[in-house]
C-alpha cells in the first residue's frame, strides 16, 4: 500500500471496519479502505483511517443505483415535478441510494441535445449524490435519431426511454424502429414503457363518457392485456433489429410471461419492476376516491397473485433491475394528485408515485429478510445490474477496488414503521404510510463521504457529480457470424452497426 | 319419402349411388337423393332419380367452401383483378369448390354499404356456383362502425376482414378496436391480415434505398417476426374485447405459436392457412427474378420447417380453415406481376397468387393420401368449418338432410400433373406448374346440378346465387356470468352487446 | 327406398319424426327411418314407420358411448363391483348411454385371454345395451404381449388399459414399453391411468403412520404433481415408440398442460376427463368423514380452478372423451366405501364413484345449456370420438346411414333434481344428490328399440350384444417416410410394425 | 495492513500485480496480496511480496471448481478409473482448475460412511489441489438415508448424486424420494443423473439382439426423450418434496426445456452441462467404430442444434454449472474403451470421456472470446456457482478477501492446438485432439502456491487438502409460511425439516 498519506499520515480517508460485504455474487468480511472517494483497499487489517466506521455485525452493501426516477422533470402542462435534484437526491441518500439516473426529457418539437443541456442546468450544483442522465426521446425525427442521438451517445448519454403510450410522449412503431436502429448501431440501451396507447384511450374514453371517472377506473382502463400486448410488440421490434431493450416497471404475470419467453429464446430482453408492483394493489386505488388517487401510476398496481409472480420473477432472474419509478407529485396543492372533487376524471390525475427513499428498505425487508431473495440477488437488482446495464460499471454498483466508495451500512435490528414525516422528499405522502419494515439504512456513503447517518441527512447540495455513461456491454452488437436470421444479413448491409467482433477483449 | 314426383315420376332429380361420404366427423356409405337442389334423402336403397351418378368406390365429399378468395376486386390503382365472378367461380367449380366468399372491399373514403352494392352489381348473373360476401373495412369511421356495419350484419354480411398492413387498407389499433367492438356487439366474425405495417415499411424502405429490389427481398422485408407481432397484437385486441377473430393466411411456426397459445388459454382465436404455406418456399421467389415475382404474396412463403409446422397445426386443430387466398393477377400484361425489367422494385409487384382450382387437390393428395390428415379433418378444413365460422351452416359445408346439394365425387386413381393449361381461371400461370397430385375432383355438383365432370366445366354463368350469412355461432357473445376479467364488466356497461345468455337453444 | 316392407307394409320399424339431429359436426332437421336396428334413411318426409316417435322441438343425439366404466369387475379382495351387466347397462340406458366399454381385467398371474373369456361369461345375456370390452393388462409377460394380445387385437379387443399405480395392477416402465410396442405393431389403443405409484405410496405411508387417515388425506396423498409426472412419463414412453395413448380421467391443469404440450408438438396423445373433475372438489372428501368417503376416487377431485381448466380443455379440443369412470361400490354394507369407524384408513376405502347414469345430463346441462360447449362438441365428447378412438365407428357414436339406431331424444324443459332414488344402478348413493340439472334424456333407443322412456326403464336383459372393435384409425402406424426421429428408424428395424403407408384408402 | 511480516519483512507471500480480475459479477483492476494461502489484500499499490507475478494485460480469474469429475473411482467390474488423485488433480491444475469434487461412491450393499472413509484413504496425500467429496448413493436403505446421510451431511459431505439409470447405481422413484427427503430435512444438495433406465434397456436390448452394436447405437439407444422424461420426473419428485436438485450433464434442448419450465415456475431446479454437449455430436461416435468408442458417454452428445440450445441456456442463466464430467478411461489396454473387435457391443464400452484439463480453455475460447458469454458468466459457471451450490463458498470460487488464493492468470494471445501429448491426465486420448483454442491458463495458483506455469506442472502431491462443505444456501428449507401447496403442510407434519425461517441473517 502506498506510503503516501491520504489525509495527514493516515493512508485512508475513511476505513469501514469489519464489514460483512455482499456484492452481486459474493459475501466476504473485510475492512474497506477509502481514499479520494474511491475504494482503495480491501483487507482485514487495514491501518487506521482518518475516519473510521465500525460495521461489525452489519451488512455493508453497494449503495443503491436507482435507474428509474423522475426529478425536476417538466410535465406536459408546463409545471415541474415536486422533487428537484436536491430534495430528490437527499431522499435517495437517506434511503440508501447513491446514484440516480433521472430523465432528460425531450418535449415534442424540441431538440434532444437542448433538453440535455437544459437538464444539466437544472441539476448543476444541487445533487448530493452522483447522477447520470437517461434521455426521453419523444420526437424521433431524423435529426434526433441520426444526428443528435449518435452524438449524445458518444458524450455519455447511452440510454434512453421511449413510450408506447401518453399522447405527449409516445412514438409509433416506425419511430421506435428508428430509435432502436440508432441504439443498435451505436451501442446504446433503450428503455421501453410498454402499454398500448390505443387500447387505453379506447377504454378510457368509453369509461369517462359513461361517467366512470374515479381512481379505480384508472386501473380498469389499463388491464394487464394492454401491457402484455405492448411488451410483446416491443420485444418483437427489438428482435427484428437484434438489439437489446429493457422493459421498465413491469407489473404482473402477463408481461412477465412475454419477457421470460423472449429470454428463454435467447433474446437480450431485460426487465425492471418497482415496489408498487410488490406492495400495492388495484384495491389501493379504491376506497376513498381522494385517497385512491395517491396510488395512481402506470401500469397500475395489480393484485396479490401478481405480487407472487413478481417476486418469483425477481428470484429466478427474469428481472434484472428493481427501481423506484419515483414520480414526485404532491397530493395537495396546485398540480397535485388530489382530485378536485368527485368529478375529477382519473386521467386528469398525474401518473406516478414517490418511492426513492423506501425502495431498498422494502425490498430488503420483504425480500431478503423473508427469505424470498438472497443477499446477492438484492445487490444485483438494486445496484450492480442497473449500473452495468446503463454503462456505470465498474465505477458504480459494487464494492471493489477502484469503484466509487458508494456504500451503505444496513441496520436490520428493527422494526420500523414507514412515516412520510420521516422521509426527505418533497412529497406530502407515501403510499407505504404505516407499513412496518425490518431493515433500514444506517449509514450512507457517497464517494467516501457520509451523507446519511442514523436517520439524519448529513450531505450537501453540490457534492453529487454528473456521471457520463459508457456504452453498456449488453448493448454491444452481436458478432455478425453469430446472426442467423436471414433478414439480419440484409439489415447489416442496409444499416451497418459500428460493430466489432463482440468478443470481450 | 314423399310420393310426389320430383321430376316426372322419379322422386329425386338426381341420385348419387353408393357414395362413400365423409363429413367433418363421420364416414358412411349411402345413396344421396337430391331434389330441388337440396339433399332430400340419405339411404342405401333409394328409388331411381331422374339422373343418376354411380360413385361406387369413390369418396363423395361436401363441395369446398373457399372462404378467402379475391374476385373482380378493385385494386389500388383502379384496375381490377383478373378473375371475375365467371372465371373465378368456374375455376373453383373445376377444383371441387362450390361456395366462394370473396370480398366486397371498401376503399378509403367510400361507404361500405355502397361497396357492397357495387360488388353485387359486379357479381350479378355471373357466378356458376353460390357465393357470399365478406367485406373489407378499410375506413372505420363512426358512420361505418356504428351505422353501416350493424345494418349490413343484419342483412347477411356477417364477416369482415381488416388489414394491419397495406397503406390503402390498414387500420390502426384504435380503429381495429372500433371494428371489433361492433363485431362483438352484433355477433359478427372479424378476419385479420396480421403483419406489422410499420416494420415492413421500415425494412422495405431501407432495402429499396440500397437497390435491393428483386423478388427475394419481398420475403426478407416481411420476416416471420413481423407476422408474429401482428398476430399477438390482434389476439390481444380481441381478448381485450372478448370477441373472436380469425387470423387469415398464417405462414409458419411463429404465428402458429401465438395462435395455439391463445387457444390453449381458451380464447376464441381461429386461424386459416393456404396452399402456398405448404407447397412454396421463399426460395421460389428467387432464381430468375422475373419468375420469382409469380410467387410474391403476403405473408411470403417460408421454408421446409415452416411447412412441417403448418401441417402439424392443420392436424392438431390449431387451424380451422384452409383457403386459397386466390388473388388473380396475371404475370404478363398490364398490371401483371412480371417486373418491367430488373429494376422493378418488389413492392411494385401485385401481392397474391392464384389457387382456387388447385386448393383441394393439393391438400387431398399431400394431406389425406399421404396420411397427414384424416378424411374428416380434410372436410372440416375445406368445407364445414369455414361454413360454420362464416354463418353458412347448415346450408353449406356438409352432406346432410336439408343442405344444399353441393357435392364432389373424387378421383384418387391418379397421378395427374398440374398444368396451367388445364386450369379454368383467367390467370396465365400457376405456381404449382408441373407438380404431381394423386387426387382430383371427378364430378362437382352445385345445388344438385353437375357443373364439372371429368375435366370439363359444364356449368353456366348465373346458376350461382348470393348467400346471405347468419351470425356465426362462434361469434355469439359469451354469457356475462362466465366473464371473469374485471374490465369486461366495465366494458359490458359502456358497450353492451346484443347479448343473450349464450346458451344453445 | 326399397319396396320391401320392414314390418308389415311399413318400410321402417320405427320413424323418429322432426328430429333436430346433432352429430359431432353438423346440425340438421330430419326424420330418421330405422329398420333392423339400423338407421336406414334420413329424410324430411319419410313414409310411416311401424312405430313413430315425434321429436319435434327436441334435440336428437347419438346415444352416449361410455368408454370408461367398470361393471361386474373383480376387485383385489375377491369381491365384485356392485353393478353387473344388467344393472349397469340399465342405468346407462336411463342416462342416455347406449354403448358401454367396461374392462376385462387380467389379474396378476392370470391369462389375459382367459380373463376375456371369463368376462364374456359374466356379461352374456345380461346387457340391455350393446357393449365392447377394453382389457386391463396387469401382468405384461412375454406370453401376454407377444401372443395373447396380438391374437386378441385381431379378435376385436383393440384397446387396453394399463395402470401406473395400484399395487395389484401397475406396470413398470419397461412393461409399459412392451405393451405400447405391441399396441404400435398391431394397431391398438392404449389407455393409461397416470399417477405415480411410488410418490403416492411414499406420501400415504407417512400420513398413515402419523394417523392422518380420514378421507381428505386420500386427496393429499395424490397431489396434482403426482398425476402430472406420470402423465409426462406416459407421453414420453408413447413418443419414444411413436404410438398413441389415451390418458384417462384427467383431473386438472397440471396434467392438462402436459397433454396440450404434447398435442401441440404433434404427438397423438388423447385424453379423457370425467364428471367428478367438473362437479366435485377435494372438499367433498371432507366434512363428515363417513360421507367424504363417498367421493374417494383417483385421481381425486381438485378445486374450482381445476374445474375451469377442465371446462376449457373440453372446449378447446384437448380432451377427446368424456366418460363416467363409473366404479360402482356401495356405501353401506360389505365391501362398501363407508369407513368402519373413524379409524379406517383412507386407503382401505374402495376407489371410485358411480356416474353412468348422470354423466350426460350433467354435461348437457352445465356444458351445452350454459354455453360452455356447443352441441357438436357435446356429441363428439360423449359419443363420436370414443367410438372412433376405440374402433366402434361408424357403427356407434353417430346418427348416419348404416349406423346402429342408438339414439336419444333429449328433454331440456326442466329443472330436475338428481336423486339416487330415481337412478337405476345398484349403488346406494350418488355424489350428485340434490344437484339440479336442466336436461335429461326423454327416450333412449338401442338399435332401434326403446329401452328408456320418460323416466322408466323399458329395455330387457339380453338385448345388448357384444361389439368386436376395429383397429382404431388413430392407432394406425405413421407412414415410415414421415418419421423423423433417428431412433425410430432403428426401431422400425428391430420392432417392425404391421405397417401400411398410413394413407386413407 | 498489518505490519507483521508475512515472509521475511514482506507483508505478503505473493503479490499478483496489475490483475484484471473478474468475479461472477464484477471486473476490476487490482494487485492481489496473498498471505498464508489466502487473499489478504486487494489494492492497486500493494507493498512488495516475497514473490511477485505481473499479470498486466491479462485476465486474472478465480481458479476453476470442477464440480463433476470422477477420480480413482471403482467401477462395477472391480477396476478403477485411470486417473487417481495425483494425475487427476495435476491435469486439473494445468487446465486452470483448483478445486475438484469427485465422488465417494457407495456400491450396492456397502455402507456409505465406509465408502467415504475408503475414498479418503485413496485420496490422502495425493492431491495437488484442494478437493471435496460428493457422495454417490446407490443403496438407499433406511440405514443410509436416516442415519448415515444425516451424520455425513453434518460432517461436511453435503451433496450426493443419485442415478436414474445404470443397473449397479440406479434408485427407483421411491428410493429417490427417501434421499430427497433426507436432503430436504438436513439441507443438502442432490445431484441427479437423469436418464430413464427402463427406456434405455428396452431399446438397447432390441438393438443388440439385432446385432446393432457399434458405438453409434449407443447414442440411438438413449434418445433425447429418454433424458427429458427422467428430467421431468426428477423435477416432479423434487417439487413434491419442495427441495432443490441439480440435474447434471444436460445434453440438449429437450431436457433444457423442462428445466427452464421448472425455473420459470419458481422451483429450485439447478442444472449443469459439460464440454461434450458443446463440442461433440453423435456423429463423433460414428466413422471408424474403434475411434467412435472414445466419445461414448451418457447422455450421448447430440447435434449442432443441441449445441446452440446449450450455448443459449448457458447465456440466459438456465445452467448454473459447467463441469467436465471427467471419466478417465483409457482407450487402449485392459478395461479401456477400445472395442475388442467389431463385435464388441456398445454397452460393453465404459461410459465417459476425459475433460478436466480442457474444460476451461474450451469455454473461454468459444464462449468468452467468441462473444457468446461475458466474462462474469464464465466465472460464475466454472467457479463461483459450483462453489456456492455445493457449500464451498466463500472459501472457493471467487477472488475476495479471505478466500483461498486459488487464482488463474490467463493467456489469450494464442492460438493453441489441443494435443493429448500436452495434457497431464493418465488417459491416452482426448476427444478434442486437434481443435484450436485461443485461450489457455498461463499460471495456476492453489492456495497461493504456483502449481502450473507456462505449460509445466510445478505442484506436488499432497499440497491439496480435503474441504468439508457447508450446507448450501440453496438447500435451506423455504420458510413454512411461504409454502402454498396443501400437501406440503401435511409433509411438514409427517417429515419435519430442521428448519429455520429461511431468512438470510
Amino acid at each position: 500500500m502506498s506510503d503516501a498519506p491520504a489525509s495527514g499520515n493516515k493512508p485512508y480517508d475513511l476505513v469501514v471496519r469489519h464489514a460483512r460485504v455482499a456484492t452481486a455474487s459474493d459475501v466476504f468480511e473485510t475492512d474497506i479502505g477509502i481514499r479520494d472517494g474511491r475504494i482503495a483497499a480491501l483487507a482485514r487489517d487495514l491501518p487506521p483511517g482518518a475516519e473510521e466506521i465500525d460495521a461489525a455485525g452489519r451488512w455493508v452493501l453497494p449503495g443503491g443505483v436507482d435507474a428509474h426516477c423522475h426529478l425536476a422533470q417538466k410535465t406536459g402542462d408546463n409545471s415541474v415535478m415536486a422533487d428537484d435534484f436536491l430534495s430528490g437526491t437527499r431522499s435517495a441518500a437517506c434511503g440508501g441510494t447513491t446514484t440516480v439516473i433521472p430523465f432528460a426529457a425531450q418535449l415534442k418539437g424540441e431538440s434532444l441535445a437542448q433538453a440535455v443541456r437544459d437538464y444539466h442546468a437544472v441539476a448543476d450544483g444541487k445533487a448530493c449524490i452522483d447522477y447520470a442522465f437517461h434521455m426521453i426521446v419523444s420526437d424521433a425525427t431524423a435529426q434526433v435519431t441520426q444526428e443528435e442521438l449518435p452524438a449524445l451517445i458518444g458524450q455519455g448519454y447511452t440510454s434512453f426511454k421511449i413510450y408506447m403510450t401518453y399522447d405527449d410522449l409516445k412514438l409509433n412503431d416506425r419511430q421506435i424502429l428508428d430509435v432502436l436502429d440508432t441504439a443498435r448501431r451505436h451501442g446504446a440501451m433503450t428503455m421501453v414503457h410498454a402499454e398500448s396507447s390505443d387500447c387505453i384511450a379506447w377504454l378510457a374514453d368509453r369509461m369517462l363518457a359513461e361517467g366512470l371517472q374515479a381512481p379505480p377506473y384508472h386501473a380498469l382502463s389499463r388491464p394487464p392485456v394492454v401491457e402484455r400486448e405492448a411488451t410483446h410488440r416491443a420485444i418483437s421490434l427489438a428482435e427484428l433489429l437484434d438489439t437489446p431493450i429493457l422493459i421498465v416497471h413491469v407489473s404482473g404475470p402477463e408481461a412477465i410471461e412475454q419477457i421470460r419467453w423472449a429470454q428463454t429464446r435467447g433474446l437480450k430482453i431485460y426487465a425492471e419492476t418497482c415496489p408498487q408492483y410488490l406492495f400495492l394493489t388495484a384495491a389501493d386505488l379504491g376506497g376513498d376516491a381522494l385517497h385512491g388517487a395517491k396510488c395512481i401510476c402506470s401500469p397500475p398496481p395489480r393484485d396479490a397473485a401478481a405480487h407472487e409472480a413478481v417476486w418469483n420473477a425477481l428470484a429466478n432472474g427474469t428481472f434484472q433491475v428493481f427501481s423506484s419509478d419515483h414520480a414526485p407529485f404532491r397530493f395537495d396543492g396546485e398540480g397535485g394528485k388530489k382530485p378536485q372533487g368527485d368529478d375529477t376524471p382519473f386521467n386528469h390525475v398525474p401518473n406516478g408515485i414517490p418511492g426513492l427513499e423506501t425502495r431498498l428498505a422494502l425490498l430488503f425487508s420483504e425480500g431478503v429478510l423473508e427469505g424470498r431473495l438472497d443477499i446477492n440477488t438484492f445487490v444485483a437488482l438494486t445496484a450492480t445490474q442497473p449500473a452495468k446495464l446503463y454503462g456505470l460499471a465498474p465505477r458504480k454498483g459494487t464494492i471493489a477496488i477502484g469503484a466509487d466508495a458508494d456504500i451503505v451500512v444496513w441496520d436490520t435490528g428493527l422494526p420500523r414503521v414507514v412515516r412520510n414525516a420521516d422521509l426527505h422528499h418533497n412529497v406530502d405522502y407515501t403510499p407505504y404510510e404505516g407499513r412496518t419494515v425490518r431493515a433500514w439504512p444506517g449509514i450512507t456513503l457517497s464517494r467516501g463521504r457520509v451523507v446519511y447517518r442514523d436517520g439524519e441527512f448529513v450531505g450537501e447540495a453540490g457534492h453529487g457529480r454528473f456521471l457520463p455513461c459508457e456504452r453498456p456491454l449488453a448493448a454491444r452488437p452481436r458478432p455478425a457470424r453469430h446472426r442467423r436470421a436471414p433478414w439480419l444479413d440484409v439489415l447489416s448491409r442496409v444499416a451497418p452497426d459500428t460493430a466489432n467482433d463482440g468478443a470481450t477483449p
